[in-house]
């Protein structure tokens, strides 16, 4: 069986913003009991990551660390003066994920105790962001 | 047809554990033999890797790699040292998966000859981890 | 239903090749019309990649990016020395990606405006790529 739409969010604020209870509602909606679950995110300036829920200070330095990532070398910083600050998010891209999936049991997302899923804003200029859910599985 | 099963891993040294023979007996267990294999690990201090085979050395300099990756900013490290050794394990799961995908045949991973499933275990107190296998295909 | 094909892809340059229509035209082969699609390279040598096709100069600054997130400490730089240039490419791989996965709808790939699917040559000496296609989905 496959379940499979595509929702807007609104603009969200640069960083995480948890959306692990939006997708379980939509796992539910599909009647899918076990199986797996993709999100993908039609754009490269927001990405989606798995990870721990466990205080928030943790969320603002993954910030941080993910920033510190963006490239520091004297050719680089200058072409990207030169052009846009689209630029760095773009590199950040390759290493970060445009698809996240996890299994689904109980029709319910499978995830550690300390897990949600976030939708990663790169840009300080957000838009609204357009995500597909794709569920495979059985009743 | 839906395989799922999760189970538990002994806790494994910091860095990378090939888990490729169990994960294709588990693959054999479920006698699909084409398809997509889907495995999920339920924490963020541990991860997952498809990464060559080949040479210990090898294996020995991504961890160095990786960990070279962690933040380095004063700022940064003093909330760090503040809090716990914890945190640059999460930072790291920004960049790292906790849920890797690949391809069934024959009834076994259709990996490159070169290529082995890894768990990386980024804590150097390592605990007994949860992992679910979810394998969609047909026999 | 489940659609899998392993093609051989030409040596490609180092750094991004787009492969978009390579993928639409073997989706539009497997006649399934909503699911999942998964790419798999069977080398670490190379990796996919999903990211912004607008712009040249976005893509040769993202492998500029990637090559300078490559290990610099002296202990490692020396191991490097020592062994062989293909040392660094399998550090890069603990961060990039073997397995990429998208949605299918209508029959093609359901990417962003601006998405594209690229192969990353990571190494200089490019070689023939294997890459397997798996589509999981319903006509």
């Amino acid at each position: 069986m496959v379940f499979q739409d595509t929702i807007k969010l609104a603009p969200q604020e640069q960083g995480a913003t948890e959306i692990t209870d939006l997708i379980s509602d939509l796992i539910a909606d599909s009647k899918i009991k076990i199986g797996t679950c993709q999100l993908f995110v039609h754009n490269s300036l927001s990405s989606l990551l798995i990870n721990d829920t466990a205080g928030e200070s943790t969320k603002s330095q993954t910030a941080d660390f993910l920033a510190q990532l963006a490239p520091s070398s004297d050719e680089i910083s200058s072409e990207i003066d030169d052009s846009m600050a689209a630029i760095p998010e773009t590199m950040i891209a390759a290493i970060t994920q445009t698809t996240i999936s996890f299994p689904i049991k109980n029709g319910k997302p499978l995830l550690g105790t300390w897990q949600g899923i976030y939708l990663w804003e790169k840009t300080m200029r957000p838009k609204e962001r357009k995500l597909t859910i794709t569920i495979l599985g059985e009743h």
